[in-house]
């Protein structure tokens, strides 16, 4: 029995391409725990999951509507809507594969820093596309926009996790009986000031929060799932070659090389060399159907 | 120390009136824990919530963008930033009191019965308002619609919750450092069909859920915190008069008679007798701002 963080990527829950219904990603989400099925019964688990396209949903949402709710409001929404999803299909699936343990999803704030460099280069577009003149207007309201092939739409930061503020009581709620799921789409963004926490219009890559997750709670394993069965270098190039077992410095390596896309595998690599760095035995990056192989060694990107 | 249910109304998070942006609901959640503090020190507590505005801002906010998003979803979203307000807030508080103790939002499902009569007579009105031809053709499309002083309008039926999903969760997570956050908004509504729990679109009164998660987890008291000091007989008539202390029986029978508004203080009233009846020591119904000495029996509405 090990203490694992699963993080799920966008497609546990969300085909290629297809609908972002409730009963589409509740199918996604039957089979993505049947995946995990032996992996759930024989450990302690704690599932994250990434929330890119769903808040993006509801950003979009208020944005039309004009009614008015903060990006970190938007990400807490993503974390109850994505929550309800992914515990109506692991119920499901429990009942059927008997795993005999509880799901409980876990609202989780993440402290970002103020000085992080990213609020002052905001980069991950979010709502609606503008014209150039609403653009200016929103501007002046102090919303960050930038010119994208779909017009210009707003910008918001996505700063490094730096503290997981609900750790305790999540630390408190794994046990062999019980399924945590926390830190859901990276978490919700707040900054420390003073003594207040405020909640700020960001959003944090799950995978960094996951990696920060599994340091804190002192898991064994971090296992990143996501729709490649490998890393690779030179990745849809030639000489693409996948790497299977690999040392923190070889990975730093690669890394330091270029050979990760930005937004993509990048912070998946840099959050399993962080974890692996933070003492953690070994980070995991596969797809999410060949999990169980992976956790067994016998398969994915294993790095430690 | 005492094992207490608190059951927020509106007015936790909004001013009458008030606006409806984080920012108030932020500064309006300071000053409902301030208002708390000293129950929270001295006892094991659970706050439940409800969320009747936000989540119909964020149906709203669906139905004019034309984003879908079942209304069971959009509760789950309610119960995630709600929290982030409770949350943050809390955290401000308990620093500058020095309440001991983390803060824990937990996604909850509720189960309501599929043969609740609530189903064949929907009536709350959700969404924005449409016209009698607009209202023809979304009845064909399976929603309920009623007019009102608004024009037509959607409107979803308020059954009767019968079994709190989450509650072993929940249960182990009460403990004398950490006060959980459940049930909000009555709960995520569910049916079971077999095995399977499935999402529906109604909405679930939060003093009856509450009243459920009270017995459920053996708590002594559940107090329901709202806008008035007492219940009152004849209230707002000519022999207006508050009650004070009152048995099972005599609240059972003012019932009967009609005193308490529907969808206002009745369903608190309901709530309180079945703890009561249930096995609760005492349900206290009473003003936010009269907790603590509702609490040492000294104001409020006491059941029991």
């Amino acid at each position: 029995m090990e203490k694992i963080v699963i993080a799920l990527g966008g497609n546990a829950l969300l085909e290629e391409g297809g609908k972002r219904t409730y009963e589409a990603q509740y199918l996604r989400a039957r089979s993505t725990f049947a995946s995990l099925a032996s992996i759930l019964k024989n450990n302690m688990v704690v599932i994250t999951h990434g929330n890119g396209q769903q808040v993006g949903d509801i950003i979009l949402s208020h944005e039309l509507s004009r009614i008015e709710a903060p990006v970190h409001q938007c990400v807490a929404m993503s974390q109850g809507s994505i929550a309800e999803i992914l515990a109506n299909a692991y119920n499901d699936v429990s009942q059927k594969l008997r795993i005999k343990k509880e799901i409980i999803a876990l609202l989780t704030r993440v402290a970002v820093d103020a000085s992080d460099p990213a609020f002052k280069n905001p980069t991950k577009p979010v709502g609606r596309s503008y014209t150039a003149s609403e653009a200016a207007a929103l501007e002046k309201k102090g919303w960050a926009m930038k010119k994208t092939d779909n017009g210009w739409r707003r910008v918001v930061p996505s700063p490094i996790p730096k503290e997981i503020i609900d750790i305790k009581a999540i630390e408190s709620s794994i046990s062999e009986d019980t399924i945590p799921i926390a830190a859901g789409g990276g978490g919700i963004p707040v900054i420390r000031k003073g003594k207040k926490l405020v909640g700020v219009d960001a959003v944090i890559d799950k995978d960094l929060s996951s990696s920060l997750l599994a340091t804190s709670i002192g898991a064994s394993v971090l296992m990143i799932l996501t729709n490649v069965p490998y890393v690779y270098l030179n990745y849809e190039k030639a000489g693409q070659k996948a790497i299977k077992e690999a040392g923190l410095e070889e990975m730093q390596r690669y890394l330091e090389q270029g050979q990760f896309e930005e937004g993509s595998m990048k912070p998946k690599v840099e959050a399993a060399i962080e974890f692996v760095r933070n003492g953690g035995k070994r980070a995991i990056i596969t797809s999410l159907d060949k999990a169980p192989q992976a956790f067994a060694g016998r398969f994915g990107t294993i790095i430690g």
